[in-house]
């Protein structure tokens, strides 16, 4: 997340009394190369160890020139080294992932990698995963206060009336932002506007974020109608960093369903349940997860999104939105399980952020998601691994339905 | 998150695809150490660079010694490097972190850390922040599905009265994980039971989960009412790696407040806002999230809960439950502005998964976070940073309230 | 609710026991009239007086002729007697009612009549109650189910493509109902359809079941794509008779606002409160609304809108939408109070249903909301109602903020 | 609802301008009765009538005493005439309920009664509906405001060890009023402390709000700790008149399920579906539940809890709170359909409030519910006739599932 408002992050960070102390020699291993960038984090690492007495010597191990960050992390100091582990093949049927790709996660959570590992090599034994981006948007909802509420129904209706005129003012400051509709929202004397972007490979939300604010500032500048007392670029009604029932909803990022046909002889065999036992779970916890508000009836999605975010450059604050989930499986007529899960808030990027990062772009490149339209495909392979993971952590759950037997949990414990 | 279910990883890791190339020589720079781990981790490399085509550098550049992976991540063939920028110090008044504190950030989100430094300043001008942990359980929720309500009710009402019976069982597998209480929850013919523990510096949701089983172990063998025609050690009631209600509510993880009283010429000098400016977008913003069902009326405070993360070894998927926060801010009668943030479920350890690791263990050290009983400092801490980030960003965002003289906008265009 | 399927009634009703015994003289007061509804109706309180040995006296007891219940109610035996007591006048100050209104509120909970009548009061005082219809939508939401995701989103296209082929079907069973926009989510393989309408002066639900039928019979003969493997014409994304986020953040019937500016010496006088004491608790309250997950953050419109629909024979079963609301208030730069509350999703009708009933009409005239067009005007009275009732309730509430000085609380024990 | 602050309703209602004109002779058919109660509804109805320049004969036709309305309502001046339909006889093997029961349902909507009646005889014909309450508490929910978070925790504490010190205060103002625990939620400065209270035959809304009061002023006076900045009685986290999550979770007034099992050839033969059919039918709307954040993933049991609730005197606005559902079906391994539905917030009584008033306690003998300790028996009548209802409409609903054979749609309009 590069904040839309208009921040001088420089001066700030110069200020900070971590900066204070002069720089001094380098002394990570991995990073000899001259330059400023690499200075100031020479003299933050001392900072810090002096501060704290202690000394640090994997964070300050890193193989990629410090220059090369680009606005993705000021006053650097190092580098988190988080494990990646290999899953897969995956074999995904998509429209725009088609074939095997070789799954980095980066988790520091042992049995995540094998769990989806299994997963995958059950879908792989059925054909595969058949992956679809249903949906597409990224959002900047800003909110204009009147004094009634009749100023902000009539405001409301005057940006509908204008739309054609709002979009070229929306897109006029990137080539990529394509506005899609704006919702308004109404309550109290509030206009919430809700603008609805495509945005290419990136995630979008600062590109989001500068086109709605050049809106609003013509909306703000032609408006004739009563004062808007109040203006404000964000509302809460994005809904950016947060869960929310709107994105579950409305879609945030991406849409994307992953579903599959399991061969009953396959997942008896592999993992040990019928797909009588895996829906009749998903039935109790659809229950579950009514009763406790959840905004996920599956296992934990969160999990593959998470270890696949941070092994591309994601911004894995999203978590937060792309965690939701809307599983469904059901028992076909031939005997066999029918999955399918809709991530509905899937927040991806190919470019971007931290996608042109080391280790961040060779995941990528691992994937074959580099250049230019490759965000689908991206996201594809994305539902594909939560898919695997929901097979594998469903069957988990639901082969220890062992109550007619359970003096076997000796054994297993 | 290591599942609570029996797996077996490893001979699920072998027989995957990408193990079955023959190990070959090292290529990585950092990590020229002998081993079956290190062995496994070049063939994975190599079977990667062969499969995609690829070459990659940086993702085999890691500075520990891979058989310290232990149980971390299966499959191991390399790291993630995610950059670590340093905050603060942060001034922190909590009943378990007392002091300053540097805060390292792993993020590859440009403006991220620089905003929260900024807000940090702020609340040290303000004297620091007071921080409080008020609430602390880890949950798994089994479900026993019976044949009618009344078995699901019946039962229900005799674990409450087997409460102490049941309580040595929980308790059975762990020195650490307590049982404080079992909440029931009954709908249909299911009867969902909630089992709620303290589990010490460790996060807990593996511990829970052994304690969990044992305890319905004894259950299942010691019921003597109605067949319990299925039962499931979770039923989406826990609610793991998903927002929901429930969690907001009734805790997960710690329970943790942070809050401040930011002096009004402060706010004004340093942030260009009133505190009378702050709260009104404050209060607007909680119509937003009322009106979108968000589950945080807040502003981003998943950011710096991943960046702390991403740098501590925390289980990061956890970003789906601990990105839900309580906002609240008032003017107090000298006119200064009053803020304060709740964090209902923040999933913290200071040990166990990934906080051992090389580069997140120096950063809990940092902190000075490592040893017995430090997960409360530790959730102070994350607390006192969550607090800076929603003032840095909702002053940016309220003071943009430039109605009256938007002409300025071309100047921060 | 006159349900769209296709029921039989009164075949169904005649099989029914109860309507076995034969007819006899009738027995109540009121009803000497002729007729076979009047002597079903004898025969049912016989019957019923005999299976349960019981004497009825007052059901039977109604002032109209039954043969005027012309599809309100099947089985028909005599009436419940709900007393009315009277509010008001009430100033309104909407775009469609304008004036001073007598309010008719059918309850039987004591207190209720006199707090909404002390509301009323005030915001007389104050130049009475500001009241906005800003929105107006009835739904029907069928779901179509196809083999995979790709078939729900290309239909979802397909129908956003043809919608103007759509509409003249959608509007063909009805001269009243306007098709607005149809809403078009997806998950799993489904493709949810919400068919948004304008409805006149009928709360519009029938009309709107037989409108989407007729477009989705269109729909289904004429859409060439995937096979649709299933068509329910609902699908619980209307969501009719249930409280739901959707409802509350995009309407369904009116969504309506109601406002005024309390003036700070008559909230003093009148309700021993200042703004400031209001607002606050106000506040509180809403973090309570966010934690417990309640569908209105302010006191109790269910109970003004309930009482307002049994008396003018709304389907008072919409309760359970129309209670939702969002309450907002602030106070003025003058000292005073700004209170707003919006309603949004508030099912009302001045035709059809029970609006023609014997009391029920004249309820609606005592309102002056008999004859087309004046259903909004309705909406506006109900609307202002409800803000007299949370003023009055939320000014008892945060006057007993007694703390420093609750000895009175013997006193008022 | 008879609020539980110090009202004084009676000086209120007499301002009224509504009282200004003076009583004149009685004009109603019904109420020839001498005294002040009937003379003021005379003086109100000629008000109205003078006021409106209408003539209103219905409202004045009541055929029982007004002095009987022992504080149902201020203001009286007549009365709604809802239409009493019969369904059933409905079988009940309730714990409580047991036997046929004619259900007597006070609606304005055609096809409801008919609609819940052939719910009814199905449900007959497999042998009735087994009811159960599994849950029973009413709630009042104060709030204690703090000059930061740790006053709030340790008061929460405090109130935790002090539990049985606080319960004989609690229930002191009633020899009814049972407490049975207190839910502590924290949040910012604000302890929340929700009461949970067995209340007899009575809603007890009003019991509830008198025994908290009681509570908190001994708490308020034997609290040592800092200083209570501010107390409400009411927080919002009660939830009264409201839908929410807590209720949906952890029950509000009664928390009843019904189930049965229905045969395949009856479910046929009545209703033209299959078991598989209506399941399935079930699985789609659960999505649709989900997505649209519902409170109730059922189809409507709101209909039939409001036409009980009119016609037995209930209060009919806690219909916010009653139509809350958890729909759950199954095809039985013979075939068959089991269906349940549990109400977790269903708000009954048999005593207090509308109960007595002269329709409503024929009702309510109609079901043999006066008494004392009818209250579970009436909640397990409504709990039946819930069901009923739901295996109508859905069946109503799934059976229109006619895609193969859509031709058959031309018929039917």
């Amino acid at each position: 997340m590069r904040p839309w408002w208009p921040p001088r992050p420089c001066q700030a960070a110069c200020s900070s009394s971590c900066c204070a102390t002069a720089a001094s020699k380098p002394t990570q291993r991995s990073g000899g190369r001259k330059g400023g960038q690499a200075q100031a984090s020479w003299a933050r690492q001392r900072f810090a160890e002096e501060f704290t007495q202690q000394h640090f010597k994997h964070l300050k191990s890193y193989s990629f020139d410090a220059h090369d960050l680009q606005g993705n992390c000021e006053h650097f100091m190092g580098v988190a080294q988080v494990p990646v582990g290999l899953a897969g093949p995956l074999t995904v049927n998509g429209e725009h992932a088609q074939g095997d790709f070789l799954i980095p996660m980066a988790t520091t959570e042992g049995t995540l990698v094998a769990s989806y590992n299994r997963g995958m090599q059950v879908l792989n034994l059925c054909g595969g995963v058949k992956c679809t981006v249903i949906g597409d948007a990224m959002q900047r909802a800003p909110v204009f206060v009147f004094s009634d509420a009749r100023g902000a129904r009539d405001f409301g209706k005057w940006v509908a009336d204008n739309l054609e005129r709002i979009r070229p003012e929306a897109e006029s400051t990137s080539r990529i932002a394509k506005l899609q509709y704006i919702d308004t929202y109404l309550a109290n004397k509030f206009a919430y506007l809700r603008f609805n972007f495509s945005t290419g490979d990136a995630a979008g939300q600062n590109m989001v974020g500068r086109a709605t604010f050049a809106a609003c500032s013509w909306i703000l500048a032609n408006y004739g109608g009563p004062k808007v007392e109040h203006f404000y670029l964000e509302s809460n009604f994005t809904t950016d960093k947060k869960a929310s029932q709107i994105n579950v909803m409305r879609t945030r990022g991406k849409r994307v369903t992953a579903e599959a046909v399991i061969k009953r002889d396959i997942l008896q065999q592999r993992m040990r349940v019928t797909p009588e036992q895996l829906a009749y779970h998903g039935q109790v916890s659809n229950v579950g997860a009514f009763l406790s508000g959840a905004n996920n009836n599956g296992a934990h999605s969160a999990n593959g999104i998470t270890a696949l975010f941070i092994a591309t450059g994601q911004d894995v604050a999203n978590v937060s939105e792309s965690s939701a989930g809307v599983l469904y499986s059901e028992v076909t007529k031939e005997g066999d399980l029918y999955i399918n899960i809709t991530t509905p808030s899937l927040i991806v990027a190919t470019h971007g952020g931290g996608t042109g990062l080391a280790t961040q772009n060779e995941c990528l490149r691992l994937l074959g998601c580099t250049g230019r339209g490759t965000v689908y495909k991206f996201a594809e392979i994305v539902a594909g691994v939560v898919l695997a993971g929901e097979l594998s952590l469903g069957a988990a759950i639901s082969s220890s339905d062992w109550v007619s037997s359970h003096e076997q949990y000796g054994r297993n414990r």
